[in-house]
């Protein structure tokens, strides 16, 4: 007898976006657990996709979304392996929630390698000044500025905003779906406007 | 009597964008010549452009359009100077042309101020280095430096473009847009993405 429902084996598709049968196994092997099993999912769909890392991908689709009446607009390329891909609603569905998550989120770089180095050592420079720090043994200094440039990752890197209000950040939903999807996808550049906003 | 009948009043119209008794007044003053009424209603647009231009234009709509399945994407903000105008069918529809424009002709530029100083430069120098021009005097290689140079903004400056198929340019279809809703307008900036193109 399993000890999980129907109603789990949803949840977990909800949570994970991963195939039916996946998560059925994944439930059985936890003994039910669904938090258990969305960690063991996870690492799963990372291994899966360290492997299609890589890979060259210049298809995709190039996504658009204006909001609130036309005063922000976004422009974003997603791309994949094939064209095939391209055109399955899975991914029509990931390229429009990044678009939509760049106009709201207003990230500034696709990745943490996209921020230009000068800006980099500019910010780190700026957070090891803090005289707060001053009184701190070196190793506690550097862990706290690591610390203080996750926390600015999170704010003006795509891949490492938190998806929506969901746990996972935009990097985690991408992995998810190179595990879904089978194929390797990179969101390669995107624009956003807000209309009137200084130049 | 007028020599003109109400299907010359529509062709004007639909020709200059211009308003019904303007169309029929201009035809009244050309005793029916639709191409002088044409060039009439043209230079009235362009004078009356000329009294808006210069005022503050930061209002007006971010919009975009999507290409071939998401091959092609632009994004880009056409500004006016209040509100109510950009929630106006006839901006809206502006803002969409233009992104159409953008789409099909892939413009580089706003226009020519737009363009880098170094850029026009080398391509000057380039077109003066025509072996073709060496034996002409230079007040004629001169012109045809010029000539060729216009040609080149035919391409890549989007206010300098012809508008779809039809006779006037890009700019010509602003500055009648600015006289028949009566602000400033203005193209902000635009982007263009390819799929897979080279960055």
């Amino acid at each position: 007898m399993a000890d999980f429902s129907a109603q789990d084996v949803k949840k977990l598709r909800d949570l994970t976006g991963a195939g039916m049968m996946d998560c059925k196994r994944a439930l059985e092997e936890t003994g039910g657990d669904i938090d258990a099993a969305v960690v063991l999912l996870r690492e799963r769909s990372t291994s899966m996709a360290a492997k299609k890392e890589g890979r060259e991908a210049r298809e995709g689709l190039i996504a658009s979304y204006i909001h609130t009446g036309g005063r922000v607009g976004v422009l974003i390329e997603v791309n994949c392996e094939t064209d095939f891909v391209a055109r399955t609603e899975e991914f029509q569905k990931l390229a429009r929630d990044l678009a939509i998550q760049v106009a709201g989120l207003a990230p500034r770089y696709v990745d943490v390698d996209s921020i230009p180095a000068d800006e980099l050592e500019a910010r780190k420079r700026e957070l090891q000044a803090d005289p707060a720090l001053e009184t701190k043994p070196a190793e506690v200094r550097e862990r706290i500025v690591d610390g203080q440039l996750r926390k600015w990752y999170e704010q003006v890197v795509l891949s490492e905003q938190p998806f929506r209000d969901e746990e996972r950040s935009v990097r985690d939903l991408i992995v998810d779906r190179i595990a879904t999807i089978g194929e390797n996808i990179v969101v390669r550049r995107f624009e956003r406007y807000a209309l009137g906003e200084e130049l």
